[in-house]
């Protein structure tokens, strides 16, 4: 009965129960999955939850799961499949076959060509409408998300798109070459950077388009779903990047796998709060003398912190959407270190007093102010200019910012406040 | 020439472009645009943007603007368009218009309401391919993202779904009713999530679907264009509260629209130094007496809010992916304690080990170890704690998970460490 129930789904929901599983669970009802969908669920199906089927699964039946793919989908499961599955695969297809295989797994993961099918109709152009549409006639399906066909000559070079919507209401009489889009089409390489597709689908609000070699020539297509699924990716990674978790976990992971997942960052943490530990070492005999002051300090490095994460933020963001030049820069700087003299003398101010009120001392009211306005303007400083520096230096801006803000803040806050108070307190 | 330039980009190029200027270039630029691209370009730049260039309109210009748009987009411009304009812009509908106003300014901006459009090409079901295909040779144009066809009755109701695809491929005589797809038709009300939409658009690959209302009428459509763009939105929004910043600041924004952007996150975050700072200070003896705390313990809080944050970050996702139930919780907290138990045996320990090292004393070491072991307990708990318990108050888990495992690792790591110090090593 849940066997039925599970052929009637769509391999996507499958997927999404799957995931929602427990391993026992989870591989019990795999079992039930009628063998010829396993390709395309084990497609959908997150990487961790698709490496903990693909385990349990002998040889022959993932080489019988991966012969029901095209060539761009083999080559996205190729991956997480044992080198003698593929090899077999690779046997089993034809020269076509092959080379498009070849081709999708020639990519790197964020390029054009990773995320490209092979699905192409293709139309020449000295034929009429009327013709095109017998000749789709003889087919049982389109490719997915097929809303223009593509006209190329005897050597696949593309010479112009042919929308369905100018074959649909144009006189069937016309010929091709009249109706079809010769300029301004929107094209790809295999080599481009997927974010940039991604952003001309969005920008264009495109549902397909052609990619294509040396010489003009149709080597494949790019398709809204696969755009969407890449951008569903690459947000997914961005915040999972900012908690320091390189991928998505399984939620049901094993334990060793989670702090494999999560160890890098905690490392990394722990190196900063030694080095803002020892630059508080440096003033113990302060503090002896002063206890408010390990009291305090904690607020001083923390809002630099925070200010300077919000930064970062806006920055990276500004460097995403383009175009944020020289003199772009030096505006922004501006505007930060107004932002952040602002905020430190509001709040600086109001923490200056509080600190006075509680330990009746103005002169440490004033210390607190004066640390906590000099501790937000470095971290608009830094913010401002870590992620325009690694954009300078070829690096992703939005990489890291953010540790190295609050590693910069929490030692810098400490030495701030804690060298002033013994400047001017002690 | 600028101007000839800019007449022949895309509406959304030009808006890349105003968006990436200073305020006086953007406005210059602006003034080249030719006045009946206004409306489409106003759509298509971001919201600190738009405002900026509405607020140098003449109440004409933004009405002959706002005329150029259909109702949908109206909607979606009208809460940045002063009262007046909107109502001369009513006033000029017709009666359809004016109830599509109506009905898309009605639904909550998270509704697919909100992002539905009124472009529908309906046929009939009694008629054959052939007239269908006669039919759409009388139009100049489809709607954006037609892939299909709404089949409708007499009185609006949907009764069926003409894909391009089948009108293409089928025998040109065969009727409507024989070839369109009755059931399975994956359709929305305008009051359903448009989370739950766009998370439909991506399992099922659409490229577009019907929007129906009671009686099954069909009142709109959904395009993946459109589910595209809030995708996007929703997660940039997502990335940007995780910085504490409430909307997409125009970069070129006056000092004072950027306070006020992010005041209100610096103030939660003084609020719980402040509270951490506060339970430092109940145990100002202790560090008097033994000065090393005060440099520890920022480590042991680091650590804390790290490991939190990652926990908090898995289990948002977890639930984000549905189906989180309450066996599942338990099973999640055990593994989070599981790897807290590790993480803090193998980091606390050789930060214990530092600590022996460089303060000579072993109590000191162990007291480091027990301190941050106990804190990333706490993280944990709290990390799968604290969205399990918003999501069941009916909130949304994701919102300020956060700042409160910050909050709680900040105060209760200095309340463990300093307590653990006061009672073992004074
Ligand atoms: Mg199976
Ligand atoms: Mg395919
Ligand atoms: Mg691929
Ligand atoms: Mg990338
Ligand atoms: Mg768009
Ligand atoms: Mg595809
Ligand atoms: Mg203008
Ligand atoms: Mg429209
Ligand atoms: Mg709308
Ligand atoms: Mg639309
Ligand atoms: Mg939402
Ligand atoms: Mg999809
Ligand atoms: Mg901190």
């Amino acid at each position: 009965e849940l066997r039925s129930k599970l052929d009637s789904l769509h391999p996507a929901d499958i997927a999404y129960i799957l995931e929602a599983l427990p391993l026992e669970e989870r591989l019990f009802v795999w079992d039930l999955v009628k063998a010829e969908r396993d390709g395309e669920i084990l497609l959908e199906v997150s990487d961790a939850v698709r490496e903990s089927l693909i385990e349990t699964m002998a040889p022959e039946e993932l080489k019988a799961a991966a012969e029901t793919l095209d060539a761009d989908e083999l080559a996205d499961l190729a991956p997480d499949l044992p080198p003698e599955v593929i090899q077999d695969v690779f046997q089993s297809l034809d020269h076509e076959g092959r080379e498009q295989l070849r081709a999708a797994m020639s990519y790197p993961e964020d390029s054009v060509g990773a995320l490209m099918d092979f699905d192409l109709m293709t139309v020449r152009e000295d034929v009429t409408l009327e013709v095109v549409l017998r000749y789709l006639r003889r087919f049982d399906e389109l490719p997915d998300h097929t809303d223009k066909l593509f006209v190329v000559d005897r050597e696949d070079r593309l010479k112009g798109i042919l929308s369905l919507e100018s074959l649909l209401l144009n006189d069937p009489e016309s010929l091709v070459a009249d109706v079809m889009r010769k300029e301004v089409m929107i094209s790809f390489e295999p080599a481009d950077d997927a974010d940039d597709a991604a952003q001309a689908f969005e920008r264009y609000d495109l549902v397909s388009a052609p990619v294509i070699g040396p010489d003009k020539r149709l080597i494949g297509r790019l398709t809204v779903a696969d755009v969407v699924d890449y951008i569903r990716e690459e947000s997914e990674a961005e915040i999972l990047s900012h908690a320091g978790l390189r991928e998505e976990e399984d939620i049901f992971a094993s334990v060793w796998d989670s702090v494999k997942n999560r160890w890098s960052w905690l490392a990394v943490n722990l190196v900063t709060a030694f080095v803002a530990s020892r630059v508080i070492g440096a003033f113990e005999g302060s503090i002896e003398k002063l206890v408010a002051l390990a009291a305090l300090m904690p607020i001083v490095a923390g809002i630099g912190g925070n200010s300077g994460n919000q930064t970062v933020t806006m920055i990276v963001r500004a460097i995403a959407i383009g175009q944020v030049e020289q003199s772009a820069m030096q505006r922004l700087l501006k505007k930060e270190i107004s932002v952040a003299l602002i905020n430190g003398l509001v709040w600086g101010g109001l923490l200056g007093i509080l600190s006075w009120w509680l330990y009746h001392s103005a002169a440490l009211g004033v210390v607190m102010t004066a640390a906590m306005t000099l501790n937000l303007l470095l971290a608009a400083t830094a913010g401002v200019a870590i992620p325009m520096l690694r954009q300078r230096l070829g690096a992703d801006p939005a990489i890291g910012g953010s540790v190295m803000i609050t590693a910069l803040t929490d030692s810098g806050g400490f030495f701030i406040f804690l060298g002033l108070a013994t400047l001017f307190l002690l």
